[in-house]
Formats: C-alpha cells, structure tokens, sequence
C-alpha cells in the first residue's frame, strides 16, 4: 500500500519552446499558472503531448527543475520518463527526485515491441531502483504494444508501481483493469483521452490526464466534478464542448501531429506561450492557425496574440 | 555527389555487453576480428540488432570509441545515430565524427508516427548539421511508418544524405527505389534481411546488412560474391544454408526478440562474446540454449563455450 | 425522417446448426423464446454473432424465414444482409422484406478495404434499391475500415438509412457519431460491445446489440434500465456481472473465435441449442466446455446438459 | 503426388462487365483472345483481379461457362472459389468441374480472421468434398491473415491440395515456402505480386499470377522466360519496364483500388473491353483516364479507344 494517491484532473503539460534546444521560460510560467488556476489536481510533463521523446535530455532537466520550483508543492507533479533505455529512465527520474516531484510516469520501451513477459521484467527491473514511486503509462499507439490487464495485475505487485495512465481509447480494457484492480483501491487509474475521462470516472476510474486541459483547465476539472456527483445532465453538457473541442481543434491538420500542434497553437493565440515545436513536427502555418482563432472565437475564448 | 560509396556485406554488430551498463570488452574485440576475418565490407554499430536503444548514451558512445580504434580504418563503420530527438542524434554523430567513423544511420524518429513530409523536414534539419555522411534506415515495423520513395528522393537532394538501409522486407518498395534513384549512381541501396539481400543485388542493390553475418560473416560475403557474379546456382546453393539459420536459430524463442537471442546465444556458444542482454530482453534460458547448440553442430560449427 | 425507431436491447442471436447445412430447429426455437422472455427490444439475425457469412445462403433465407415467423410481430426482427456484393445483400434483403422483418444491417462490403468515397457509393446504391430501411454495421476489426463519422453523415442522407450499430469498441468514435447526428433524433446509434454500452446510452445512445443477450437477456435489459433512469449504482453493479462474464466465459479459448465458442458452448450447457459451429470455427473441446460450465456455476445458472 | 503441374504465366484475369449484373461478353471473348496470344500458361478468374467476391454468384457462374468454353482446353482455367461459406466455395467448384476448369483456388475465409489451425481445419474439409485440385491463396491483406508455412505443409498433406499463390509480397515468407516444399516437386508456388515474379522463379518458385498480364501477356512471359533460363540481364531489362507500369498505372487513383482501375482502365482505352466496376468500385473518371492513356502512349501502345 502506498500512501501516495493521484485523483483528479492532472494535465499533461505541453513544454514551451523557443527553439529546439531552448525554453520559452517565460511562457512557462504562464502556463504553469494558467493551468493551476484552473483547480486541477496535478500536473505531468514530459508525456506525449509535452514532445517528450523530440527534446534533448538536458532540456529536459531543465523542464523538471523549473517546473517543480514553479509550482512549489501547490500540486503533486508526476514527471515522465518514458525511454528505450532503463538506464536513462533512471536518471531522468533522479532529477525529479532530486527536484521534489511526486511521482514518475513511464510508457514500455517504444523500439522494439516488447512480449507481454518482457514487460514485466522491464517494469519490476526498472520499479527496484527507482528513487519514487512510478505510474504505468498505455500508449498502444505509439509503442506497438497494449499492457495487458494480466500484466498490469502482475506489475502492480511491486510496492513502487501506484497506478496507471491509459491512453489507448480501448475502454473495454480500461473495464478490465478496473475489475483486475479492484481490491486494490490505492492504484489509481486514471484516462488519458478527455471525451472517455467523464464516463471512466462514473465507472471507477480516478481522473483524466487530458489535454485540452492546458487551453482550459476549469472545464476538465468541472467535467471529473460532474462525474464524480453523477450528475449526468451536466456531464453530457460539458462533454458536448469537449466533443465540440475534440472535433475541431484538433483536427484542423491533416497529419497525427494535428492535435499537438492545435493545443500549441490554440495557447499562443492566447497568449500563453510559444507555439515553437521540436522536430520533426512544425507549427501550425497562418491557414491552420485561422482556423483555431475561428475556433477559439466560437468558444468566447479571447484571443490575446492572433 | 559524394565519394564514399558503401557496398557488400556491412554486419549490424551485436553490442556485447558484461552487464546492463558494462561492455563486454574483451568479448567485443573477440567479435570485431571475428566478423572483418569474413572478409566484410563495413561494420555497423547500434542499429537494432546492436540493441542501441536499450543502451545508454554513455555506453554508446564508448562503443563508438573502442569499435573505431580496433578496425583501425580495415573497413568503413557505419554508426547509428536514430533517436527521436535530433538534438541527441547529433551528439552520437559527433562522437562518431571524432572517433573516425565513416558515415551515421538514421532511422525516422520512433515514438511519434511522422507523415511523410514531417520525414523530409526532420532529415533536412538534420542532415544540414551532422558532421558526417548518412544513411537512411528504413524500418517500418520498428518506427510504424515507411520512408516513401518519394520521401527518400525528397531527402536524398541534400548532399549528405548517401544511401538507405532497407529493413521492410518489402521487395516491391525495394525495386521501386532501384527505379526511383536509378540517376544517382552514388547512392547505396543496401538490404537489411539476408534472405533478401541476394536477390536485391541482383536486381541492382549495392549489398547487405546481415545480422548472421555476427556469426557466419564469409556466408553471406560469399553470397554477396555469387550475386555480383550472377552465379545463380551458387546462390540458390547458399540461399537455402540462409533460410536454414533463419528458420531454426532465429525462431527458437516465442517472441519477436527471438532473432536477436538467437544470434547472440550462437555468438556465446561459439565462445566469441557475452550473450546478456539490455533489458526488455532477457538471454534464452538452458533449454533455447541446448536447441541453438544443436543447429550449430548442424552446420558443423565447433561450439566452444556449451 | 423514417417512423421505425429501434431501441434498447437488440440481441445479435447466435445460429443454431444440427450440422454444416442444417438448422437446429427445435433449438431455434427455445433460443427465441428463451431471448424474448427476457423482456428484450428487438432481435437481430444474421450478424457475426449469427455466424451469417460461413453458412450458405439457402440457410440464411430458412434462418430469416423461421425466425420471423417465430417472433411473430412481438418485436422487430433486424436482418444482417453483410455481403461483398450488393447484388446478393438485395437478394437477402427481399426474403427479410417478404418474411416481415423491419429492417436490415449491413456492414462494409469486407474483402476489398475501400476507401470513405467508395462506401458512401456502396451505401447510396444499396440504399435505393433496398425494399426495407438499413441499419449500418460499423466493424473496423472485420472489415478493416473504420465508416468515418462524416462517412455515416453523408451516408445518412438517404431516408433508408436509420441507425448504425458501432462494434469499434472505440467510444470517442462513438460520442462523435452522437455529436455529428444530434439533428436527427430519428437515427438510433446502437453500440455492440456490452462492455460498454451502459455508457453509451447514458452519454446518448439508443441501445446495445449484445452478444451476452443470448445467454442472460434479462441482465442487459436490466443494465439498458439502469443507464435510462441514470442509475449509476445500479448500473456499476450491473457492469461488474457483466465485465465477469466477457472476463470469463469470452476468454475459454485460445483464438479470435473464443467469444463466439463461449456464447454458443453455455447456450448448450443451459439446454437451450446446439453448440455446433460452421468452419472455420468448431465447437469447445471438453475442457473448455468444462470452464464454462465452472463460471456458469458461479453464475448460478442452472447447466442442463452438462 | 499429382498429375497436374502449374507452372508459368497464369494471369488473374479481369471481369468484363457491361453493368453491375451483365458481363460484357464481347469485350470477355476479345480479353481471352488477347490474353492467350501472349503466350500464357494458364488463366485464374475469379479472384482478388477478377472482382469476384463483388458480383453476384449467377454471374460468377456464367463467367466460368463462357471463359472455359471458349478457352477450351488451350490452356488450364483456374477458378476463384474464395467465399466465407464453405457450403458456397464448393457450389462454385462443382460449376467449375463441369464446366472443364483444371483447378480451384480458395483463399482463407475472410470475415472473421482464422487462427491458423482453424485454417488448416477449413481446408481439409473443403478439399475433402471439392470435385477438382485446389490451389491455396495467401492474401493477407484482403483475408487478415497469413496461411503460415508450418500451416501450408499441413493442409498440403491432403492430396487435393496442389500449389499455393501468393499475393503477400513477403518474400522472405516465399523462400520459407521454398524451403518447407522442397520434398514436394509436385507443388506449385506462384507468385502474386508481378513485381517478384522474376526473383521468385530465380529461388524456385514455378511462376506469376501477374494481373498486368491482361494489359500485356507476353513482357510477363518474357520475364518468367529470362528467369528461367537466368538471364539476369535480359530480366533487369523487362523489370524495368514491369516497374514502370507498376509505379505508373496502378498509382494513378488515390485510394487501395486503384491498381484494378488502372488494369480495367487500361484496357478498355486499348480497346479490349469494358472498364465497368462492381461497386463499392467505381471506373476512373476523365482525368485519370486521361492519364493512363499518357502512359500507354509512353509505351508505344496503341489507344484504339480514347
């Protein structure tokens, strides 16, 4: 049992970039404080949507340092250390150690597809020498390979692994893991996509890791509220403008990237911070950011910096 | 036009290795002089048989380091450099520059999908800064997406980019790229699966990056030998000794990392080098061991470490 | 705007076979009467649930003609007209029409993947020949295209086409389809999976076309209740039965096939039909038959023929 | 062992259809011709080419009378029998059997998606009941999975069982076939993909089932020619050719169908037949008509019909 429990709405912070090897520090700080402003119960950086794996690790440590400064213990912040090499994972995580996170997040190796078997050796191995207790992170999408529910159970023996973030959209999964974990209500499982985090919650889950939750974090913090009073008629009103978001924001790109790049781009228009992406993405051009001012517009968002 | 043409036999090098972070140094030098007494055309180091992304950078760049200094310039090394951040890509190239590496290879960022014209963007920024010739490496089932030969001509105008390593086992894609670069006699269409590579150069590849070649490099010189020489027969004759190994030592495990077990387990039994390996994976356990034994005395090969 | 409006539970009803060629029509008849007693909205034949595209056609017309008969106006009688060519789904249709079913479903043409244009062509030109309203099936796992949800939209411009049953198991899909048809309150969106329809309905959604119906009518009529009257606690009891049952008696088998084999091995544990199945598929061995009959004993379900 | 030996050039022959439910009968007679005085080794209708599982079963059936009756014996017809029904592929073979067909071909039942023993069950009891040979088709792109090596030698015990084509452009999957066959002289592996008929006649395998053979029979003869008498310059030289009409006509449309538009496009502006589609497939329109006429006029055809 451990006595760390993560609930709630916990975003997955885009990283501000002025160019590939430099933080937009200033936008940082903003975002940070737009983002907690908004009553959320945490916050994770260096997941997928902070462009994680497309920054150098100096980079990165950085991110951790000023962002825990930043938020100074306002929030539990959960740090990502996904990576191909237990070895990095492991220093990645001393850093947030050292600089007072509260948890680290890691997604399987993303190279090779591990075997489920694999999986475990890798978790229990990695689990044993981390300096903080660790989130399993399903992303199926990006690193070939689900974790199955059986694996999870197995995992989730070592003291050290406290829950699980599951963004494969697949909630017929996340259904098994919440039956599999059942006697364990320390293990928080928490939704990655914002349009399932309303239902998962009414089932059991935690939270949501969700996105959009760095443009607007009160609506994901009063959609988990909602869901967590049963109050079904205000969950389907909010998830009609998570859907309305969902469905315009981002997919104004034509590529897989369009959803990162529509968040970036949605924040500098207002005001955040930089919308400078890490190759081999690239920012949202004039047309595309026209379309999310237009957006943005619809939804009484001001635009601060069209 | 560049004046480093790369053909024949180029083994992806297994990384030997005494623990997750200690190279098995001795074990390495035993495998280097085992593979160039093949009479091989190149080596290449950290690709995927090289486990390079179960590494850490700090043991990669130390393999850079000892694997330049003991070919001592006998055949061009060839270098792995694919990370999904291009800023870290660049640092291995650099330590491969210094070290008097010939060329680097790059397979598309893995974590994230990129389309096909976030490819071209991300191999231009980085061919424009590594002080080095490079290859592309395509490897979809790895990195989710292909390098289409549209891509490939797109990147292949920047004069830095040399040459592409196939690892799709996809021949229809591999003779579309014959056709496609057929005006640029400088750059080198190498094959990655043995079973392919005879048939690539007969059709007009310029070689093959053949991880049995860890163990039996004069095979698949002698392969590379009889398609140059359109020496059907002969080729037949050592086309089923290659089907052989890959059906019986690199399916003696039940997952897809069984190839790499296998060759590694083959290189122990035959006392050249260490058979650990980085986590997710672990080495075959006894009884895999005993049926890799059992093909080697097959093939008449001494097994000196049982 | 069409007057028939399908909703609540739909089971898709299992075939049952005496032999490859021949109904078991004694134990038709026990299935629909065990189905209906179960207070169930609708029944739906022909689906892959009903085996409909191993048997032959002569089969499927005496499978539509007997179960209308049988049902006899207590409730509609959905048809699966799924096939690769719009000619032979027409001549399915008509015997439906002729036998007094309501209406008729169909996925995706499945041996080809065509492209969004090339099914709203199909879809078009079925629609306006077809002699009763349609139902799409979208079943990305065995048709290997997803029906994109502005593909159902346009798709849905035909008066015949009045509803689609989702078997993506893919919810973000799902609460698009919500969002895109909310104009047309007479198009019912009826989710397949019983994981997940409770939520599907609370967020929206007409109904469910469960598989599990065939065994437990009355459970997923109970749950389709409980997500109406926006019963959460009643419902979460409700879906950890039903997560048991997907967690158990879907799981016996080793193959893609284990559900379907499931479904029809506790039919026959329960007395109702035959267990036989059409090739590829063939019925649980005995020791699967005996896992079955365990979770049917935990279950609390009488097994008859054990 | 069987008396019947495939072996050569057997194009997968389209069907020339006058509209959905009509074939173009002058055109079908114009096509044979043409086809035949190319030099072929036998003709397939019916499969993946011919849009066979797009039209209806009547009009599969007459298509077999009238091909087998004016081929008439000049070379063996091989028919398409592929169905999901059992029951249905053998209807299709005994039309075939009486209509003087030499073989069958069947690829795995394509809705659901077979586990390779449920394969090798399939096919014992369909070659227990068919009246002719039978040919294997691996089509895993249409049919979701591949017929295994270990899974073709199993079903291949069946004395019914006499050759195997295949369509899955793995050729490292070939060359296992070459391999698990080579005790069995008697079997014939054909080739798919026309861009690997050359390499795979050069390994062993007996020939191509080459759809640009309905364009252009005789440069597909040639090239199995060169290949057999290893005329390694001479087949480079057509291959390039194969692959300019592989990269030219077949990628004229944007989506999966447009090789099959291109060949029926192809033809009719060659005056050979009609370039009507069974939907889900529609013919090129103008523009891309346009193009393909380009191509041929590049390759010195004549357009009789622009």
């Amino acid at each position: 049992m451990n006595s760390l429990k993560i609930q709630g709405i916990v975003p997955p912070m885009i990283t501000p970039l002025a160019d590939m090897n430099t933080l937009d520090v200033a936008g940082l700080e903003r975002l940070i404080e737009h983002i907690l402003a908004g009553g959320v119960h945490g916050l994770f950086i260096l997941g997928t949507t902070g462009e994680a794996q497309s920054i150098s690790y100096d980079l990165r440590k950085e991110l951790i340092e000023r962002t825990c400064s930043q938020v100074a213990g306002r929030v539990p912040v959960l740090v990502g250390i996904t990576d191909t090499s237990l070895t990095e994972s492991v220093n990645l995580a001393e850093k947030a150690f050292h600089c007072g996170a509260a948890a680290v997040v890691s997604a399987p190796p993303y190279y090779y597809a591990p075997a489920q078997q694999e999986l475990i050796d890798f978790y229990h191995g990695l689990a044993e020498v981390l300096p903080l207790p660790m989130f399993l992170y399903n992303m199926p999408s990006h690193v070939k390979v689900m974790i199955e529910p059986a694996t999870v159970r197995a995992i989730a023996e070592h003291p050290n692994v406290i829950g699980l973030k599951d963004s494969s959209a697949n909630l017929v999964y996340f259904h098994s893991l919440i039956q599999i974990m059942k006697d364990r209500p320390d293990f928080s499982l928490l939704m990655g996509p914002e349009e399932l985090t309303g239902e998962s919650v009414l089932f059991g889950g935690q939270g949501g890791v969700n996105g959009g939750a760095n443009m607007f974090p009160q609506l994901y913090v009063d959609m988990y509220n909602a869901a967590v009073d049963k109050n079904i008629t205000k969950l389907n009103e909010l998830q009609e403008k998570i859907m309305f978001i969902s469905n315009s924001i981002y997919k104004v790109g034509r590529y897989g990237s369009s959803y990162l790049k529509g968040v970036k781009c949605a924040c500098s228009l207002m005001g955040i911070c930089s919308d400078y992406m890490a190759l081999p993405f690239q920012k949202f051009n004039e047309p595309e950011r026209a379309k999310v001012r237009q957006v943005l517009e619809q939804l009484n968002i001001e635009v601060v910096n069209p």
